[in-house]
């Protein structure tokens, strides 16, 4: 419940590092599976004019991509919650060479179009003194659980085409949000104005898999320097591409999304009822986030469940997070020890 | 009105140029002019262990000085209406090679301790997924025109000590908060708690002349490094030392701030009670925001007065500006203007 | 022969990959695994006060290692032909936040002491003009396939400490050095004055898993959050653990070393007196540079036998590689053309 | 003779600060004066697609023009005796977010089209292990004292076309460069293939005034952002710009640099015969560089004379530099003192 970064890898995906095993390939990427990684990509995003550069770390794709879309002396706005924000150890200011994140509010996770706008609006386009807004970084599934409709994407790469801005989605957790909602992986980005997408897979499955996606010629050209230069250009880049092919195989990612998805909602319908655990916002992916009180805590705690939890003044606030490992059983027992509590009264 | 920018170089000012103008030097600050800006500083904020370096931009001073006492994966709290938040077009995000301006909200362009705590309870010491909060930046005057007192200062350090956090204080306009509150400037930096000052003197008189300024040791020996390497080392940097003598010699630092400020509170004064204009923020320093009514901004426009204005939604506010070289005359205009529109009826 | 790049994974890494994924861990390095990985590294190099950071790639353990140990402003003083200075694209300049890299000659692709000592000397310390002399990278084994002897580690690393200079040492190739050599891992390193090593095993039969090592408290406490912020701290952390774990294990790491090395020297011992083939360096370990004549060259490509090759004017070189998956058999088969060849006159 | 950094302002350029601070002018180059001073610049190099940005550094200026032409994993090419490479502190690694200076040599301070087509072959184009060839940068006057003629820069020029990259001229001594030439600056700099030229002032006789000068749309419009998040856009930029003006009125420039260029070949005539005295370099500006004897030395020393020495192994080699205001007389004083040591046995 810890994170889904906690999760080994699931069996296909070792299977298919077991199987590339066998024998010598060119290094660095020039092999024939990492060209058929990225034909699988295409194939998959419906996007002939998709470029795809394998990573290992979904860091590693949200900077390279910003670094590669925003010039040294942009303006990047993106959610205060979010993970280029507040997890990245300022990742994205170093890869970008010194580009300002411009953190925004927004309910559950998300921006809104008006919210975007105004934030736009500040800033004077010419004028030196201002960083120049370049471009929109949202989290698709969000830093809080939340999914973003592609009408709301849709919604927000309109304000950014206005201004010439682009529009980047880290997608972590893209597989729990493209099973939330139930569309293609297309109208979930590029359809929806998507320029450049995070693809991750590690918190889904593999060992370390990730892709940073340009869709309809978003890459100047660069971003295979920038990878190198980072140290992100892999050797043996051919076993990170083995597992893109089988996360996407067979619909591998979504099966994997689509449980930890249910195992969340399980739980949620399970305790929702509780006076004792107040959900922060809507429950739409794997992860959730809780305030719990301290009594139920000290309970889910000495059973097991470990999660993270930050004090803000007197509220304490957990995070739960589902993977597709996580059993229903565990499920249960969780819902198991919140009903307990229930009963009795505090 | 525009800005204390626009104003040229005070007589006294120019005569130390002129005069300094008698023979070679040794470039890059190995002149004995250069010595004495430094033993005059020393002598001005009663401290010996003062080390100071002579620029001639405040945001190379802001940058630099934040580069120095952050490390390059920290974190930089600052207000979010501060110039090095806003108006440096990431300047300090470039120079510090990538560390992460955290912007705070705070009544009047100030920020509080016990904002300050809660936004430094935010982060994690020790956990690499976060920026580490490094230190705090302030503006005295600040970007609002108000200004801190010493003890609302030494809150702060308070609070940052506690953290083993630096203290910077952007005194781009720093002789007209002295000048308001009549303290010493050593009462109003390393006696109330900071680090390290950037020493304005450009908008108070001088062609350009700031002073990156480091109390008792914090400067850890690589500033004379990062000003080369940025481009800040002046080969005829003696004209510069020039200025600072100056500047401070007969106090003319202070007798300009005086006038400054006293102007600013003339024109307050002559117009607070007109119900075209409502000033924005307590009037402390020499500028002053207020929102003006459409009418008025057009008849004062008309008039010869400009003055930058941002709208926000329907509500425009402008800066106004007084510098030393402001004259009683042109406040007594302006007055004349809004007192005369404020008798008739809207 | 290409690349040891190129070859697969060692069973043995493969199977420790295997064992470990049989549950949940903690992320991010927090799991046992991990601090196992690093105890294991203090045992084979005989040293308590090692820090090790395990990363994915040698570019990355090499510059960040050298923005650790440099100052931004820093000289860092390296072989022309070493990959740090001409096959990273730039990373160390980047990572560091712009150190300068000072590109030196050296026989056989190593640098002596008086080489060093005369390439410091051209900088003034103190000198704001000058960037300033903070440490030096070798390779062992260098990008030429020689070996460093302890004593000649020693030398440079007299001259450095004379200047208070810090020594890296690129070890992507280190097993055959140490395999070469017959010493201990402790007496190739810091017992010989080394600071800090990339000690890298994918090129020798892991999938991908390099360390940055620290010895005797060269790490300032800044690397975990240098890792973090350029995207290589990996979440599934644990799975490069292991495979560091496996690959001291037993000795794995010399055994595939010794029989990289014993491969080329076959090759060599089977061609050096052919008048088509000339090497370039003594044969040290396993990476062989030698002038391939364009007719012999033309047969062994026919052949299968690929490598890269480089023009420099009239004279084409090439680079021979072998790996611990290398077979005598494939040897015999290169030694056999070439002997075919000698016999008749071209 | 240390330096021409150690001269003062020439009386004309004085007089145009002191005539141009006669009221208020809006700040940060919006003001008249630093428009005229563009419209002065595109007069003199006789090219209207001329866009200069005031400054008042030559490293910033060199460094702003390097960041702005090269892509932060670009290779720039210099000689390895140049300002650029080693004198500037690491500026341009910095300022352009890690590019790699590839240090060239060549004869006299200068390089030739073949050293730098052999140097631009050495890297692989689209291979990202290699930083990938960006620009040349040249000094004119180069750092040895010696200039290009235009008809060198041009073959420069075809080599850097031929490969699709650019040509950046450090102007720090321009005007000495032009004055030995006789050439027009449009001959010397566009007209031979330059797109960007460091136009510098500061040695020749302003208080401190250089232009970053881009040719035929060279300037992809980041500079006015990079300038500012530098430190370097001036509030006062009026004060920069009267001197340009100045500057290059009446020829000032050119009339300041032919009685420098003069002083040194009245100095070298004077001497050259000397045994106590070795030219290391043709003499052609107003740089020189000489091995004296210590003898010599010593009593130049005695009477006055400073200048720069750097000692090489047994040989120390001093730099001799003139300027707008180095008299006559204190060269007949130098070469009496040679030459009456000359007559003495040593």
């Amino acid at each position: 419940m810890r994170s889904d970064n906690n999760s080994g890898i699931s069996p296909e995906i070792l299977q298919a590092i077991i199987d590339e095993n066998n024998g010598d390939a060119e290094a660095y990427g020039r092999d024939d599976l990492t060209a058929r990684s990225e034909a699988v990509l295409q194939s998959a995003f419906e996007c002939e004019d998709l470029k795809a550069f394998n990573l290992i770390s979904g860091t590693a794709a949200n900077s390279l991509i910003i670094a590669t879309l925003s010039p040294t002396f942009g303006a990047v706005f993106c959610h205060q919650d979010s993970h280029v924000n507040g997890d990245e150890c300022g990742a994205n200011e170093f890869q970008s060479g010194g580009a300002k994140l411009v953190p925004l509010k927004g309910r559950d996770g998300k921006i809104t179009g008006s919210e975007l706008e105004e934030a736009i609006d500040w800033f004077t386009i010419g004028e030196p003194h201002h960083s120049q807004p370049s471009m929109l970084s949202i989290a698709q599934s969000t830093e809080a659980g939340t999914v973003y409709s592609p009408d709301e994407i849709h919604d927000l790469s309109t304000v950014l085409k206005k201004h010439n801005l682009k529009l980047h989605m880290d997608g972590a957790r893209f597989a729990n949000a493209v099973a939330k909602i139930g569309c293609s992986p297309a109208e979930m980005t590029w359809k929806a104005g998507v320029d450049a997408l995070s693809f991750g897979s590690t918190k889904n499955g593999t060992l370390g898999a990730e892709a940073a996606i340009f869709f309809n010629g978003c890459d100047d050209g660069s971003f295979i320097y920038r990878r190198m230069r980072s140290g992100h250009l892999l050797s043996k880049m051919r076993f990170v591409s083995a597992q893109i092919i089988a996360y996407l195989e067979n619909d591998l990612w979504l099966k994997n999304a689509t449980h930890a998805n249910l195992m969340a909602e399980k739980l949620y319908q399970g305790v929702k009822n509780s006076d004792h655990i107040k959900f922060s916002f809507p429950v739409q992916s794997n992860v959730m986030f809780a305030e719990i009180e301290d009594q139920l805590r000290e309970k889910l705690s000495t059973s097991g469940f470990q999660f993270y939890s930050k004090k803000n003044g007197d509220i304490s606030t957990s995070r739960l997070v589902t993977a597709f490992n996580t059993s229903p059983e565990l499920m249960d027992e969780f819902i198991e020890i919140v009903r307990a509590l229930n009963n009795k009264p505090l």
